[in-house]
């Protein structure tokens, strides 16, 4: 019998639970042994649960119990998260974690630590909620020269972009919609401003290619700023806008990174991820294309995943297969305004015909796209591969002319 | 430095040895040690190559040579294949295969002697090629009750079936062509009849639900009898035609399994597996749906998988890392018969009006279905849930009066 704990009895420390006593005789046969729940930290009461008596407001009582050899950190957040982990390694206790902040920011220290105490850090459950990408990627994968890792790693804004898309909800009406049905938070900033999967692709990042990224390193936009004009102009070009995150390795162990929304053409296969399903899209020198889909965030589905890392620290008790990863001792990210995309780019112009001259002057391989109802003074095109610094320019130089530019949004190479 | 053998230089041995020698230095970060290839075991000369002094013609150069610890089963087929992996585990060290054969017949057997030596049998590649599927469904959905497990799993015939349906490519042609392309054998009985997949679906039941299942107890059907007037009827009803390998766990253990072309509803991730692909869906009661897609074939997709497996060997050494099953003490398949499914069924009659009567006495919430150029004497529906044994005395009614059934095929419930 192994005894866990849980700290943090929110949505998913309390799916942990649930999930740990519901699948209990599934979990024992995968486990080798039974698991169970000796301890729940959480500061808040919680009267009349069938495991009330479990619970403690004193951290002492989980990391100087000799009992519990793992214990999950479902608090989020940095602090105490992270004192709290760094004690329970350094007792000798295996931590499972949900909580992608703290991974993303001090990752590799944690997991230099667990090393050294021959235990394990595991955050399967820190991406893509409830689908397994951490061990697949580290582990399954790990034959492969990774060259790009591209996903939809935020469930909340790719539930406002299919309202935006299948039903034609303007953004504001769909976060409210969000919102109201749990998908979003009240302060949804973190989501739709890009942060939350930012730091999500930090993780793959860092896992793939063997050094820490910082989260504020890597240039990130969110999806406030999209209109239904665009997501009209995407589906004309073939394809659906979803928020995109990517890593990309390039010489000397540098790696292009960016957050964005971007044009994804319907082949491929992340523009059928919908709703807050996530996806992800790995390619390896070896595998070629392998993708990931399920639910991103949930109760449940993030439970799933933080009970599976449970039930390989106690199979695995005594050996450490955390994947580590190196501090950054630099800035591995690269200026994304040397990197290479091409762009769909929408305008209003008092004459088109002389906007035409000036864009095609201005932007390579330019494709204009129509819309329905498409205002006589609107243009929107799509360009070819161009320098981000050098699309800038353009967009500069038709704005000197009287162009507005309403929307440059990038467009995702097929990988 | 650890040191490995192969044995089978075919398609998949010889991307064993590329892949280890192409990403080296990947390897070795990820598996903490660097991984050399010292010896390749075949029966053919292989003159020419960086590595030609490392073939032997002799299974004990191998098995007697103490600094290789883990061995590459890579050959296929029962014997020797069988043989050779039970005296290597037996003589203390790990096997890593792409043998679906061995795995599907015997891999109780052999997963439990890895166990006594304190060795690993690893098999991710036997199942879905490059698409990590077997460590995540035993391991990251750990905690989940398996309620489900739907998959295309033959690259071969998912192939013939998108030239079908894209190019309205009849089946014998789409065959030449998977032939001509390298896809399909010239014997191509073992894909398009079904067995392939139906091993594949065996082994994924054997692990998801703890005992071993044999895939001769499984009803399995294969494509050669579909038209593309049946892929036209599954486009009007608004899906695509895949082979599907199902397993579902019932009552006391039992498991309703099954291998056959399915009707694949638009909403399905899966019916956007298209050619050589693959893709599993695996339905768990905490993580609801998640989707596993990519190259369920070719030489360095598989590849992969084995070096992901090596990978784990080196750096687990020691330890029993694989997960097992329970040896089938009996037939834990349940009775096709017995089960339930929605049909789509295609029939030519004489007097269709008089022949509609009658399949609406017959069949339960008959739903007909048009095509383009649809002949006066043919009819095409679907049905509601009808148990098996009692769709097939419906057809048998049918046909008793005059109605000929040309074809019927399977719905899948989106899971």
């Amino acid at each position: 019998m192994a005894k866990i704990a849980v700290m943090g009895h929110g949505v998913v420390g309390s799916g942990v639970v649930e999930v740990i006593n519901t699948n209990r005789s599934h979990i024992a046969k995968r486990a080798g042994e039974e698991i169970e729940v000796k301890r729940v930290l959480d500061l808040r009461e919680f009267p009349g649960l069938p495991y009330t008596d479990l619970f403690t407001k004193d951290f002492q009582d989980i990391c100087n119990d000799e009992e519990i050899s793992v214990v999950c950190e479902t608090m989020g957040g940095l602090h105490p998260a992270y004192e709290f982990t760094k004690s329970l390694l350094e007792s000798g206790k295996s931590v499972i974690t949900s909580n992608k902040e703290l991974v993303a920011q001090k990752g590799a220290e944690l997991l230099k630590i667990a090393k050294e105490y021959n235990v394990n850090y595991l955050f399967e459950a820190s991406v893509g909620g409830g689908i397994p990408i951490i061990r697949p990627l580290h582990r399954c994968l790990a034959g492969n020269d990774i060259e790009e890792i591209v996903g939809i790693l935020n469930g909340t804004t790719n539930f406002i972009l299919t309202k935006m898309i299948d039903d034609e909800m303007p953004f504001e009406e769909a976060l409210a919609l969000a919102q109201k049905l749990g998908y979003a938070e009240k302060d949804p900033t973190a989501d739709i401003e890009g942060g939350d999967a930012c730091r999500k692709i930090c993780i793959l990042a860092a896992l793939a290619y063997g050094t820490h990224v910082y989260p504020e390193n890597v240039h990130t936009t969110g999806i406030t700023k999209l209109t239904l004009a665009d997501v009209d102009y995407a589906r004309s070009w073939g394809g659906v806008i979803k928020l995109i995150g990517r890593a990309k390795p390039v010489e000397n162990g540098d790696v292009s990174m960016m957050v964005c929304p971007m044009f994804v053409p319907n082949e491929s296969v992340l523009s059928s991820v919908h709703d807050v399903f996530n996806g992800v899209l790995v390619k390896g020198n070896a595998v070629d294309k392998v993708a990931f889909i399920g639910r991103g965030a949930g109760k449940l589905p993030t439970a799933s995943a933080v009970v599976g890392d449970v039930v390989a620290a106690v199979k695995e008790k005594g050996t450490s297969i955390s994947q580590t990863w190196k501090p950054a001792d630099r800035n591995v990210v690269t200026d994304y305004k040397q990197g290479s995309n091409k762009f769909y780019v929408r305008v209003v112009a008092d004459d088109p015909t002389t906007a035409k001259q000036l864009i095609e002057s201005c932007f390579t391989e330019v494709c204009y796209l129509t819309r329905e109802n498409q205002p006589e003074n609107e243009l929107a095109f799509t360009t070819g591969m161009m320098v981000e610094c050098e699309a800038r320019k353009a967009a500069e130089q038709i704005a000197k002319q009287g162009i507005k530019v309403l929307a440059k949004i990038r467009i995702l190479d097929l990988i």
